[in-house]
């Protein structure tokens, strides 16, 4: 197998024939943030290569590339001994942990009250009477008596155990007069005993909380012990470079080997996330003792190495929607080979765990009366529709443009990330902040939605998406057919290339957009409700901190509604999947939901192109459906004095 | 690691420093039947050292070492490279093959009537309806539902599924329009799924069932579709050169790795098995998809790598006594790596698993008014007398006269042993049959017996064991205080060595005798009955393909009842294996079997030592306790005209 050297690390990786060098780069355990997940778009992993074979698996973007330099996601390896010098990132350290935060909400606002910590893997202390010649019992037996002596609900099921808990078992037992601290996995109808220890051991108890998105993977880790959540970590899912969305994902397992590659780089995200949790809060990633993973139902089945292939053929069936917990050594996830991995169930083939964990989050499976909607905007658009009488479900194929994906500039919400955008009506200049309020890198996607929303009610977009052309402003920039606007001019980058957005780029938030939005005006269609009808509109999404909801609405996103209907509630898949990690209660919760839910398939519908097509304007082609907005936007299409386009 | 090269074959293994040359060549995969197992008494693994450093752990029997000649099992290796001689053994295919039948009763004689097939691993096969759009069945649901349908008993249960099975479902579904092959595993309330296979493959399932013994190990290869045994075979425990008996083999286990040692020692001989058994009935190892292993409770500790320290220590508690069904890939067994590893369940410390499933081939334990009594003598001894309404069960360490062990010429019953003996009351000269009706190499533990009872009522020796030497005999040789027997002399030796026992093999005999014979009558005398009390004997055992009764009365090793009483079993731990395994009532029996029996503790009994001090003769000191034998052996006595020490 061809090595790869870096420099000025001294790093080195052993890696497949074809394997990109941002792969390489990665398995050396090297830190390179390719804001766009390796897709070739945003340049930010640029390397040069000193000695050996490589080849270039796509062309690099016009005028990027000094000489020397290529993109390490799209050059591939080739053989033998291959040199590459990898330049410093700045800012990287801040970077993640400032990352972190954008990606935590308020705990306290999110939870639904009144649950009690109950996790799905736990430590308890148990006080083992000594063995007696009269009672011939074994170590085992008086284990399990002790336990069955904690819970009345524990009493009554079976006990077992797995080898590595009874070899511990004889010296733990006996090496503190019979204090000694058990782990235990919660299975159904059984509990798994998977450790004895000797003493109170029960202070040091973790599990890990993964939402094992198409674009961006999150991996919480708690103490579940309390139930605080210790730290938060997102990256790329490194099988971006397979593909961008889950079809292309789907179509690459078929290639030999593929499959394996795509399960390798799924757990291999995860499992980096898991070291740099661990090795932040300065425990072994052997005292994690759960994972509770929630994906859509083709990243599930790439985790597990299943062929994805039927979930794309008519008549979409997958291979499993809900499964028993695994074990983690079974998964490949470096934490305790016993931890007990426990998968969000799914619904159908394109609706998976991440909307019955996020659904957890609130309250519309469970509201007596008033009915609500639920949408998660990943690269997978998911939505629900219903309350404690009925759950309807559809997904949509949005792209990963909310998450920064087939944007020039896009990046997912990190540190540099620009957040926030406000657009000079006169000049075109745009102001803005980024997370961490450091040099800018890219836009995330509460930036591209103020950013969209921005540039039509100041009319330097027209409703389809173009850029006015008409009117001088040195951010926009032409070259024959083509403009793009400049978010941050080449001189005040930090990189001295501009950061800009193309109308290509624009065209794939619209087309995003226009699929969660067709796709939740035709559910509600289909089950006979006019948007009025509902009493809540949960939004979800890795977008960052927050979501401007009044410019969601502006570009069409979501229905223009009363906005004290609607709450933006982040990373609901990651939240939803810490509450069933902390409690019994909501795994058995999260069980009920999924076999609760009616999947609906929305492109079977004739209606489907044109809600979808009427939806590709900003907001709408029909502006009935946006009044609140309907009025600026006009005005601000009257200031656009006529673009060269329309 | 030295390396360890074999001559002529080529062959070579690396092992750690200190490895014996046998251990050495077990690992190279050379068949070397060292009929002692490895203690370093029969001289049979002779082997010439060629170059390289090797060190005796032993001092060879005297005249048996031709110059640059060691005993494999008791030479280690130092370090480096070491280069053997091994000799072609003689007969040694055909020994196997006999070896068999040896160990194989007629078994229609020997199982309880009236059970179904109803195997813990089972293959089904299962039409699974094609996926279809409305219901939204992942291809999983689909599969469990067929199941469901196969068995009421199985639709009540919850299904689990394996990663392995899931990652074939799809395509093992849609290869045979839905006609796919399901393989189960039945844990404790749940049906264990490990493979789905295309179309109709139920026709080709496997299950291997093992004797693990604290000396031979037994392992039959069981058709599971059909319930036919293919075959069974035989080998020595390599853990014996760690010592004979479970007493040394827990105090080897307190050595630095000495337990992993121990473990991989059982693990590597039951593998050994599997595939010599697999190999000759031309399957794959992979098609095994159960096992079902008994042993005492030290055996199976050491199986698993549990420290087996707290067996040997009062209050005598061990780890586990029953365990919930393994996997064989956490036991490092070579078959399916997610076949069910099904222990039989033991008693206590030493009343373990093989009697549990030894009982599984008697009516002792349902017969609702006559007591029997159970005897199994192995390395350990254990009894268990009762019926219906109660079971009391003992053990004794009887060591391993009787599989061969510490004897001088002993061998398992295995090809070239002798297994009956007839002596000349006149000259002493023994005339014999071997299993296979080959040259002899050896005695096992039928011709132990034999021998014995022959030369005790033929006057050759005393009750005390102690041979004449005041008759002439070519048969009987001294040196100083020592004396032999020469069961077959040099001349006829295919060796040229002669097949001889000494007077301090025959006190090895004796001992184990006297241990058995206490222990079941110490046991009627605390639960207040008499030897006539018992309406059954069931005597159990690797003796041989027979037992003469007869001569086992006489040297004093089973009460002195009417012969019709008697039932010779032989390898009851091994065919109630194979119960266990076809049948999953007898499974549950076994389960209820185990928690039935009170085990006492006979050490403890004042009496003890009386007890055994007077069956230390033959066959008893009170000739009281064999009134039907008591007149051959006074009357022997009186033709043994004066031995020289008596």
């Amino acid at each position: 197998m061809p090595t790869v050297e870096f420099l000025p690390s001294g790093l080195s990786a052993e890696v497949p024939p074809g394997t990109e060098i941002l792969e390489a780069i990665r398995q050396a355990g090297i830190d390179l943030d390719a804001s766009c997940g390796g897709q070739g778009t945003c340049g930010a992993c640029l390397v040069r290569v000193v000695a050996g074979r490589v080849e270039p698996s796509a062309s690099p973007p016009a005028g990027e590339i000094d000489t020397g330099c290529v993109q390490a996601c799209t050059t591939r390896v080739l053989d033998g001994r291959v040199t590459v010098e990898v330049p410093e990132q700045t800012g990287r350290e801040d970077g993640r942990l400032v990352g972190e935060d954008a990606e935590r909400l308020p705990l306290d606002d999110l939870l639904p009250g009144g649950w009690d910590l109950d996790p799905l893997a736990a430590r308890c202390l148990l006080q083992v009477p000594p063995a007696r010649l009269q009672d011939g019992l074994s170590d085992l037996d008086r284990v399990e008596r002790a336990l069955a002596g904690l819970s009345e609900e524990w009493s009554a099921q079976e006990v077992v155990y797995t080898l590595s808990a009874m070899r511990t078992a004889a010296e733990a037992l006996r090496a503190s007069d019979g204090l000694a601290t058990a782990t235990l996995i919660r299975e159904p109808g059984r509990l798994q005993l998977i450790g004895i220890e000797a003493g109170n051991r029960t202070s040091s108890v973790h599990g890990i909380v993964v939402d094992l998105g198409t674009t961006t993977v999150a991996v919480q880790l708690v103490d579940l012990g309390t139930g605080r959540i210790l730290a938060t970590r997102t990256d790329y899912n490194a099988q971006i470079p397979c593909g961008v969305d889950v079809i292309s994902r789907i179509n690459y397992a078929r290639r030999a080997g593929g499959l394996e590659e795509l399960r390798r780089r799924a757990v291999d995200t995860i499992n980096r996330l898991i070291h740099r949790l661990a090795d932040g809060q300065e425990i072994h990633a052997s005292e994690i003792v759960s994972a509770v993973i929630s994906g859509n139902t083709t990243m599930i089945h790439l985790l597990l190495g299943l062929p994805p292939e039927y979930i794309r053929l008519e008549p979409y069936s997958p291979t499993v929607l809900e499964s028993s917990p695994l074990r983690a050594a079974e998964v490949d996830l470096e934490i305790d080979p016993y931890a007990g991995v426990f998968l969000s169930p799914c619904v159908g083939s394109y609706l998976g765990g991440d909307i019955t964990a996020g659904l957890l989050c609130t309250d519309l499976a469970t509201d007596a009366t008033d009915i609500s909607l639920f949408i998660d905007i990943g690269t997978n658009g998911e939505l629900v529709i219903g309350n404690a009488e009925f759950l309807v479900g559809c997904a949509c194929s949005a792209g990963p443009a909310f998450e920064g994906g087939g944007i020039d500039c896009g990046m997912r919400a990190a540190s540099g990330a620009i957040e926030r955008v406000e657009v000079d009506p006169e000049t075109g200049r745009a102001r803005y902040s980024t997370i961490g309020d450091v040099a800018p890198r890219g836009i995330c996607g509460s930036g591209i939605i103020d950013l969209l929303a921005n540039l039509l009610l100041t009319g330097w977009i027209d409703p389809a998406g173009r850029l006015d052309r008409s009117r001088a402003s040195p951010f926009i920039e032409t070259d024959g057919k083509r403009a793009r606007y400049l978010l941050v001019p080449a001189e005040e980058s930090p990189t001295r290339k501009p950061i800009a957005i193309s109308e290509a780029g624009i065209e794939n938030i619209l087309r995003a957009k226009a699929a969660v939005y067709s796709a939740s005006s035709l559910m509600l269609a289909q089950i006979g409700l006019a948007p009025s009808d509902l009493a809540k509109i949960y939004v979800a999404g890795g977008f960052g901190r927050f979501l401007d909801l009044e410019k969601a609405i502006v570009i069409g996103l979501i229905p223009d509604l009363s906005r004290e209907k609607f709450r933006y509630i982040g990373n609901a898949s990651l939240m939803g999947s810490y509450l069933v990690a902390v409690s019994g209660e909501f795994r058995q919760r999260q069980l009920d939901l999924a076999r609760r839910i009616t999947n609906i398939e929305l492109s079977a519908d004739p209606a489907y192109m044109d809600q979808y097509t009427g939806a590709l304007f900003l907001p709408h082609t029909d502006l009935g459906n946006f009044p609140s907005v309907a009025g600026a936007v006009a005005r601000a299409r009257a200031r656009g004095r006529g673009s060269a386009n329309g």
